[in-house]
């Protein structure tokens, strides 16, 4: 009898099956808090070559998880499943195909790095507007799969928005192509969102149709000060009818985040003394450099006549905008560097996060005198990463199920861009947290649930 | 024992059961081209009443078909179907339950008129950005099952972007609400497009949440002569260059549409003389009045240097922008009063828009010497309505079959924003024209297929 291994031998050239040491750094999440165990790690070049996998895998009952970039923060792509299982790792499918200017589209591989398809946008004056942490690293496909949000999202909108047309390896091991650009195509059910944010649970994308818009000529870059924690809602909403369609980000920033950036990245400064309690990271761009001056200079006239906004910096070059963003970055890093913490990527209404951000800090202190809580992230979408470094006494799980029910309390979700993955999917069902999908899409698809059965873990 | 209608008259108020006279108007469509029968057209005036019927129409076996507004061009709400069916028409539930400007989000039940909530809207000072030529009728319920386009789709996107959260009977009678205004929420697979463009087939919708956006301050409009049909999508991308993200619509105008519009409809007009071949309508619009319009006037020099556009005329006022978008409009109302015509809503890519115009229009005139071609509607997505209106003698399903055929030779769709509903399901199935959904989703979530079972016409 052939063993399964031997099977996938006959199928795939052998670089392409990794075992062992090789097979090592695709087993743990990003974060290192997830192992998992693998019979082998795939790294298929074509659809055909999944479609094979996916076939054998199917045969022999072998449960598939697929993984991009290996960039996510919730264990969707790391191999912790009850039955045997093969991890299909989609990097070595990172051709662009076509960057077509004239039809503001790009068609990619799933293995394609986002910084590279920006990259490939930039030189035909094109944008393709996702941008987040981890560009440098994570792939088309898991963007697809966790429906990717990150700092313009305020503007163009998700992963989703962005997705034109889909190549899918079913779970019946078929190549479901539909490749197309194009920007109105009513056939009934869109069977794209099947697989968009479906963590690789109903198909794995191979290739992708992807907008692009064309490359604003010039941006205007601002570090405003808030003049209370309430404001920034009220700001938002003011710039989003200042500066029309303009607004491209509007982060928010604590003092706490710039706190650990500044002790633990090099080079992190404030832009501004006294730091203020909370800030916001604005961007708008155009066509037009002057008008854009122009516009913020204006916007930030009204806002500080509201008493919205105290202070600020505007960023006077393309390095000096650059070290705003790195700045932003660094919030993130910093707080990783400064040790053990607890992300939660939640979002609440806009007008909500003020008191959210007040009501769920006052109860996690009275949990753990000591949390430092670093609330940071996109207000322009009510989504923010309410991230704790806790006491070494402190309990996580407690501490977490403080925010999330908190953040319930206000309407909000316990995932915003991030998705459920492994690690959330407990979490939401403990919590009864989620919104029960009304049907069980995944095992009508996915009878054998052989395509990463994320309860099974 | 009790009969399906004595059932029906316990659950209902005896005003939401129409039969005979009353149900007749719900029985035809708004083209007047299906004429369909039910046992009743029932008017609930709550989604626990739809779940009411949902429950005794899959007791009896008895098919709904889902309607609102009734203004749908493909006779998906009309009950031409195999077994016996009731029209469920939710224009009772046309509460707008909240208009909230800080979140930028209405809450709104299915049988609200469009232009109602466009009002509701811009009296909050915000935008319901979805405009189509029956607002004055379409339902929100409708424009959610079909995935509503419009003028505006370039800007805003279709009815798809527009929906934050639904609430849906379900075919099993659960009612399934999830109301939230969240802007990201990535709980896996999301179920609103399970409903979104499923034309009524897998759940009724019976209410949802909306997105609004800023209302602008200040519109920009002008209709522009194109030296050459070519230059259309020249001009298209030059504008959103230029305009940055301003750009809200941008119309295609053939001098033939035109003449139908001037020959048949009160004070339609061409604003040029000549007139020309191919005209632009487009819109821009902003918070600054004085700076749309000087990006409107160097987008025209620039345009006129590259020798895209040949003249033109700009709205001076409310009233002239009104008069030109009631000219966009008579276009259509025109070749509807000229006589029997044939509608083809199809989308190419917005680069090979000119090309498939010229060789698509060629070939009708080989089948039909005296056919008249109006190739109208939304240049920037690709999406135009090439309407015919044939001589007696022309085989309309010949004539259909051409422009179909020509369509997907450019890599088109034979339904861009109309659907496939009851007329189009059959020409796509003889054309192998639509890209097959990989999954049977109807019958997976509704195996009795009592939900508008379009093929069963």
């Amino acid at each position: 009898m052939t063993s399964f291994m031997e099977v996938l031998s006959g199928a795939l050239p052998t670089n392409a099956i990794l075992t062992g040491d090789a097979a090592a750094p695709y087993l743990t999440d990003w974060m290192g808090e997830l192992k998992g165990e693998a019979l082998a790690v795939l790294r298929p070049s074509t659809a055909q070559e999944v479609s094979r996998i996916v076939t054998i895998c199917r045969d022999a009952g072998v449960v598939i998880v697929p993984q991009g970039g290996n960039t996510g923060l919730v264990g969707a792509a790391t191999p912790v499943t009850k039955r045997a299982a093969v991890v299909v790792q989609l990097g070595r499918m990172n051709r662009i195909r076509r960057v077509d200017a004239r039809d503001n589209a790009a068609t990619v591989e799933a293995g394609c790095v986002l910084a590279t398809l920006q990259a490939a946008a930039e030189a035909e004056d094109r944008l393709f507007p996702l941008s987040l942490g981890s560009e440098g690293s994570a792939q088309i496909g898991g963007l697809i799969a966790t429906n990717a949000g990150g700092t313009m999202a305020l503007r163009w909108g998700m992963m989703r928005d962005l997705v034109l047309g889909l190549e899918v390896v079913l779970p019946d091991g078929r190549i479901w192509s539909d490749l197309s650009s194009l920007r109105k195509r009513n056939l009934g059910i869109d069977p794209k969102h099947l697989f968009i944010g479906a963590e690789g649970t109903t198909g794995i994308v191979t290739a992708a149709v992807l907008k692009l818009v064309p490359r604003p000529a010039a941006r205007a870059t601002a570090w405003l000060a808030l003049s209370r924690l309430e404001a920034g809602p009220e700001f938002l909403s003011l710039a989003l009818q200042h500066a029309g369609g303009a607004v491209d980000a509007c982060e928010l920033i604590p003092r706490q985040g710039l706190s650990f950036a500044s002790a633990h990245v090099d080079g992190a400064q404030s832009p501004l003394d006294p730091t203020p309690d909370w800030a916001v990271l604005m961007e708008i761009s155009g066509p037009d450099a002057e008008h854009l001056q122009e516009t913020l200079m204006s916007l930030l006239e009204v806002a500080m006549d509201r008493d919205l906004v105290c202070d600020g910096v505007v960023a006077a070059s393309e390095g000096q905008r650059r070290d705003l963003w790195f700045l932003r970055e660094a919030i993130v890093e910093g707080q990783r560097l400064a040790g053990f913490q607890i992300k939660h990527d939640i979002a609440v209404p806009v007008a909500e996060v003020p008191e959210f951000i007040r009501v769920a800090s006052d109860r996690v202190s009275k949990l753990d005198a000591h949390v430092l809580v670093s609330a940071f992230g996109h207000l322009g979408d009510g989504n923010i990463h309410f991230n704790l470094s806790p006491s070494a006494s402190a309990d996580p799980a407690e501490l977490s199920k403080c925010v999330y029910g908190t953040c319930l309390e206000f309407g909000g979700t316990i995932s915003a861009e991030h998705g459920l993955g492994r690690k959330k999917k407990k979490i939401a069902k403990d919590l009864q947290a989620v919104q029960t999908c009304p049907f069980e899409i995944e095992s009508l698809l996915d009878p054998q649930r052989i395509l990463n059965p994320l309860s099974e873990s």
